[in-house]
């Protein structure tokens, strides 16, 4: 399918320089763009594509606009921009309602007939399933679950009893939602079982990524908000609460009863201990092992970043002798002193 | 259904204070619960709630007994009572034995008339699976595994093939046991593969959480030992040895040929190379790095907690001026010494 | 089956010393194996079994040949020449071709007729699957993926829309491919999503371990090199360029457009940040955190490990003085300069 430059610079609100009635068909780098893709600038990194690029045209901010060669949608944010439009040009896929012939569907659940149910899918009973709503290939929905409008589980996904998923929704494959959490008691030297008897919420507009995990909660809850982003290979760990619009990016683990705010953002990679809290607007970034509450916004750090190995052994080597060296300084002071 | 605080008093072996004859059906935290539920006290951090509580009865230690307005049941150890009267109050769920419509069991399997495979499994020939065993929906089974008595796959598990799974177990959804481990071997710049011919041997009453993968042994087989608990997404290689009893919090890596004690408990993140041992009784609290044997039963760590991102910038810089600042310290003291 | 020593030490361009017509069925570990099995010594650390071995015979290097007390096969690299006689006697599961009676293949997909398509799996429309792959239990292959000859994808797997996977692949159970990248862009606050129109390619004779993540990108492709060999449970993030023959161990999580070159080698737990490139030849060791561009071939590292958790406490907190201690030398030194 084919767009003018009108047609896109009306649906990201930007004005078109050049030719308005000009085509595109999809979207590409400044470097491999050719002269049916339209491309984008959001970061001074790349401007010296400009003056080479064989793009139709290409979405930029007003200050960078008399660079361009080509037709240009100027915009005030060339990402956001940039995100809007190739939703235009790269809508979402549709499917047609109905259950496929190979999927396992209980009588007793409530699929609305505008669903789409994928082949391989379990749907098991007392589940309800929104209009609009996709369940892809082999995805196990279990009892009791509820799923909202225009919510899409991608294909592989297991989603436990009783859950319940917001409307417009996107869950990617692997995902598992609702497992029991860990909850174990030291009876004289064995573990015993701790049943996981509370359940997941999850809100509206939230995505999760590929094979990330989120527990039920022992007795209450745990709670995702609305609009929280969460990336691949995430595990949340029961009672865990998530305020909204929070973004987590791949490989975090969030130990037990941690509660995390709202417009949070967390980079990968990131440990955060349990029951502890971090307020709303908190940023941490990659790799940060957090052990203690965040009560202040700002943003936080923590690991040592790679060094050659021969330089890492002999800082290993140096930090165990720290506790050395200060006494050492404190002799130097005391002697300095009486000198 | 119900229970009376005297059934349940006799099942966690404690003694009612007040009503024996009070009814109950769930539990609840303190703050949340209603006169029809129960809820328990382990920690003295929410203590100030028994105060407020609507809660219908209370689990609770001797020494705060006099605190309780409602009715209670005093034990020993309140947190393991909790563990056993959730266990009374939600049993496990029950499946009626046999075969879903919808799962592919090979005929040369044996699957016990008393165990359930759920819609869409798949259970390949030579599969030996044990009375009350269940076999949720979507999980796979491959060839020649024997899993045992009343152990519970729950629902989009691979089990791959010769594995051997104990009784009582219970793993959770997206579980992955028994796949090659990373074997490769450099000819000549070239990696080529090396086959992995050992199994996996999982003991009794052992949990598997979410996404966690446990691989095959290169020759010989990898270990889980009885009463081993694992938490979400931990990745155990080739050829580890996990003893009995010791339980693992999720996002953990353990590299190749690495044994662990038994009773270890060991925290989440933790990285633990390969090749080395582990002795009896260690703790490893989370995000350690764990690069050597640990000979001696006790707690270990590692990392540095988070700190603002300005002043861990500042931190790095002087953990690389280490070296440097240890050398002046030495100059000093030569200066002090010759002056 | 059995074969004879000279058979073996064909196939691994060995020299039988001792019985050539000696025959064994199987590996096993010096310490454990019986008269009608082979072993081999690739490490002196295992030396010391020699004298005692049962094994019927042992892959040996020339210089440890005096010390084998049953028959041997000599060769120049024993790891290598194992890994080899291995494949032999372990060769891959044989399929036959077809597509099992409860697989959902959609008309418009084109499997070879010498592929093998297991229970349950799916294979969406515009798929084209080459001859000798195997396609194995509830794998699930989206619309217009292409994969190449005797690729085998074991079981449980996703691969999303367009993307192409090579030939002679092995993927392990739970593996994601092509799940959207993590694209997003805050509009005032809201995060909206950019749209994941890239795809993933991944080479010849790539192998990809349990629950491992590979994302699409988000205009153009996410690329994994050919003889790449991946462990499990790493996440590699939409516009990662991984070079030929690179090896990554578990647990590893790399950002958003980082290029990684060929002939590299990353240990478990390595986090690698977005936007920076490795050259070729660079080794990681375990754990590190890489946040930077490494330009120069060679080792790197960081992390500290474990210590005892009091010890640990005590170091963080002398971390945390460095600052001051730095600055109370430099006064030392002014001192001692005045003095």
């Amino acid at each position: 399918m084919v767009w003018t430059l009108d047609q896109i610079a009306k649906h990201v609100q930007g004005e078109v320089v050049g030719d308005a009635s000009f085509k595109v068909d999809s979207f590409a780098d400044l470097q491999s763009a050719t002269s049916n893709q339209i491309s984008f600038l959001s970061s001074s990194k790349y401007k010296k594509y400009l003056a080479t690029t064989q793009a139709g045209a290409v979405i930029i901010e007003q200050q960078l606009v008399a660079e361009v060669l080509s037709n240009a949608i100027v915009v005030d944010d060339s990402y956001i921009a940039y995100a809007k439009a190739a939703m235009l040009l790269n809508p979402q896929e549709e499917y047609s309602a109905g259950v496929h012939s190979s999927a396992a569907v209980d009588e007793n659940s409530q699929v609305h007939p505008l669903a789409y149910i994928g082949p391989q899918a379990v749907i098991e009973s007392g589940v309800k399933i929104g209009a609009g709503a996709v369940i892809g290939p082999a995805c196990v929905v279990k009892k009791n679950v509820t799923i909202g409008k225009n919510t899409r589980l991608s294909a592989s996904i297991t989603v436990c009893e009783e859950v319940q998923i917001g409307n417009d929704c996107l869950l990617h494959p692997g995902v598992v939602i609702g497992a029991d959490g860990f909850g174990i008691a030291n009876d004289h030297g064995k573990w015993i079982k701790v049943p996981q008897v509370g359940s997941v919420i999850i809100g509206d507009n939230v995505e999760i990524g590929a094979n990330t995990t989120i527990d039920r909660g022992a007795i209450e809850n745990t709670k995702i908000g609305n609009g929280v982003k969460l990336d691949n290979q995430i595990q949340v760990a029961h009672n865990v609460i998530i305020g909204d619009n929070t973004v987590i990016a791949g490989c975090v683990g969030i130990a037990g009863s941690t509660k995390i705010g709202q417009n949070c953002v967390i980079g990968g990679g990131v440990g955060i201990t349990g029951h502890i809290e971090i307020v709303d607007g908190v940023m941490i970034t990659g790799n940060t092992m957090v052990t203690k509450s965040i009560t202040k916004a700002g943003s936080y750090s923590s690991g040592i970043p790679a060094e050659s190995t021969k330089q890492w052994h002999r800082n290993v080597v140096r930090y165990r002798q720290m506790d050395a060296l200060a006494d050492r300084v404190k002799q130097l002071e005391k002697q300095l002193k009486n000198s």
